[in-house]
């Protein structure tokens, strides 16, 4: 036990530096010769020296620095990295979200609301009916209202905040229109992407759907944001207060820390993602005194930790399982990047935005990254989808997620104005 | 698979908050009202929100938040946390020991390493001494030579260097001459402990030692160290400039923190422990540009990450154990302080400094810590002791944990000079 845990540990110690160290190298090289954000290189590193690479290789002394933990109970792996890893890295994420929470301007979020509420619809409606269309038009099955096409629907209404979090904060433009609404969609899709699996899951079950049920589930979800954000604005200034009374060094920093992890714990518990929580208590704090006083020392964690998220984002590709479907694999990828772009841009258009701005949100809100992956898992172990419709899930997650940095920046940097109509 | 590693996740999370949140409370209060090192107001947060008290009860709607882990394979418990957060806890260690080696000037430790050797010398014999005799003298058995109180005396070897780096880094000691002293010392004491432990393991399960593979082990450990320490210190200047051509936000950071990972995780793999290669790399890197570029980012990890190393320390303590054989656990801890402050401080003593120098340098060997936690565990889980005797351990070890900072802090802030003979 004692050598175990010892063991463990320098593992994990061991692959953090190595991750540390792919991750600048690979961040510095497609920032300086690219001229990409470094978040492509590092989830590039992730791939090369993930379990399905070069991490799979055993070094002489040391034996497999990644290898791909062993199943438990006889159940499918999901997340190929051990879990001690995986923890590292979801914290990673809540930190990142936090950030991108306390860097937003509130006013400007709350002004674009119900834009971002419109867009949300658009890029969970038009997306889920792509992915259950998807395999009726490839044969793999005739009704689009089966378990498996309902389920690869619910992959493709995904959204990762993560990744168009870290693109708009290190370009700069989270507070513009179009970053606030991207931001507040990603928030909203994620509580209909839920209502949505719950809804398939239900199906799957039990053949049907209880309409108490995903009453309960949405009720629960959106009642603990609205509660979490409107509290949180409420008596943000008094935890302000409260926190900056602390005088021993670092307090203010770690307390504030202590309550984006409580908020991101309590977020899972009442079914959404972490990373919600994190970003709704950041986005409370975000206009108090002690944003000004913890933004420096958070930056410097945020340099040292979010990268290690990215990596392991890109650990989580397996090359070989996406070619088993190839061919719905490209038709789903297509259709995920149209339906999302198309799908979220469309309603941007219609409540206000121009189409430079359109096009901005439309990709910023292409990226499926961790939340397709995690709700893909979902459906490997309880055997709705096979491995090769999972693999078809992860490459469409893959090229979206790879592509959206790729587009996104280029399109802000041209063009200008997103809002002016001409 | 999935919803597993999920719920692991969460509640390292919200276990993290609670955490953070307690560290920065009573490490408040200790400094405000007790004029006390916010360390040990750390150490007592974990021993109440630890799983021994406070953390073993269940909370409607959450569970038992910090639920003793489940033994695998029939072995003895030793470390009453879960993996992933005992993980953590032992990452801060490495940031914490990296930080003290940055802080530490490397020329005022080169000078004191003679002097430190034989403190530690006389901080390693003594106690050991003292812990093979203990039992005898309680009456546990008639042969100091037995498996038992040799395992006891290699407890008693133990120099948390955490705990000493931490308060004389707070106080802002380290580079007194008996702070690298303390440090120095702390370092060697750490490779004749595992000689020690060598050497009584290989009594324990052969009955004989085998010379050759004493020297082999402390051949390996010494050289690494000695590798590592002077190879550092030579390419330091390259290592500085190498990674200060890094222009992306953090790299430095970042790939500096990668390379402490690395000699932390090495050190491990050649038989020493982890704080003391990151411990060792710092040194290295103390006098170098990119130390003065990433201190200021380094700290603000450090007070987020660090705490949580003390408030796992805390969690350790299991005050019911202890009770088993109250009897020897007191004589055992009157032995400890004694044999370690005067073991250390009358070598001290006869190397140049005077009294209160040597109190001090007494005082700073004194924490057992981790290390002495670590070594009782192997004992456990070999077989070698008993709970009763782990429980003698575990008090011996918590006492003079709780004991250094209270007297540390004073031993500086009185006298003066150490050095200078009246």
């Amino acid at each position: 036990m004692e050598e175990n845990i010892t063991h463990i540990v320098t593992h994990l110690v061991l692959q953090l530096a190595v991750i540390l160290v792919a991750a600048k190298v690979a961040g510095e090289l497609t920032e300086r010769y690219l001229k990409q954000p470094s978040v492509l290189g590092e989830l590039c590193a992730g791939v090369i020296i993930g379990p399905f690479a070069l991490g799979a290789l055993s070094i002489p002394g040391l034996g497999v620095l990644f290898p791909l933990p062993h199943a438990a109970h006889g159940a499918a792996i999901f997340i190929p990295v051990s879990n001690e890893l995986w923890s590292v890295a979801q914290i990673a994420s809540v930190v990142l979200l936090f950030v991108a929470g306390l860097e937003t301007d509130l006013k400007q979020f709350l002004r674009f609301a119900p834009q971002a509420s419109v867009v949300a619809i658009g890029g969970v409606f038009f997306p889920f009916v792509a992915g259950i269309y998807a395999p009726v038009l490839m044969g793999f099955t005739d009704n689009p209202f089966d378990t498996m096409p309902l389920f690869l629907g619910c992959v493709m209404t995904a959204t990762s905040v993560g990744i168009t979090a870290r693109i708009l904060g290190d370009i700069q433009q989270i507070n513009t229109p179009e970053g606030v609404t991207i931001l507040a969609a990603a928030v909203v899709d994620d509580v209909l992407g839920i209502l949505a699996l719950t809804i398939v899951i239900g199906i799957a079950e039990t053949g049907g759907v209880s309409i108490s049920n995903v009453a309960l589930v949405g009720g629960k979800a959106t009642g603990f944001w609205l509660a979490l954000t409107i509290g949180g604005i409420l008596i943000a200034p008094y935890i302000s207060r409260l926190l900056l009374k602390f005088q021993s060094t670092g307090a203010s920093l770690a307390l504030a820390l202590g309550l984006a992890f409580i908020a991101a714990a309590l977020a899972e518990m009442f079914g959404l993602a972490m990373i919600i929580g994190a970003y709704s208590i950041g986005l409370a704090l975000s206009g108090t005194e002690l944003k000004e006083r913890i933004m420096e020392p958070l930056e410097s964690l945020f340099h040292g930790l979010v990268p290690i998220f990215f990596v392991v984002m890109g650990m989580l590709v397996n090359l070989e399982a996406m070619t088993a479907s190839i061919g719905l694999g490209i038709v789903l990828t297509i259709l995920a990047i149209l339906s999302k772009v198309f799908g979220s841009g469309l309603p941007a258009l219609a409540v206000g935005f121009n189409r430079i701005g359109s096009t901005r949100i439309g990709i910023g809100m292409l990226p499926r990254g961790e939340v397709a992956l995690i709700v893909a898992g979902i459906g490997l172990a309880r055997g709705v989808i096979g491995p090769d419709i999972f693999g078809v899930a992860i490459l469409m997650t893959v090229v979206t997620t790879f592509l959206a940095p790729i587009l996104l920046v280029p399109s802000f940097k041209s063009g200008g104005d997103g809002l002016t109509k001409h």
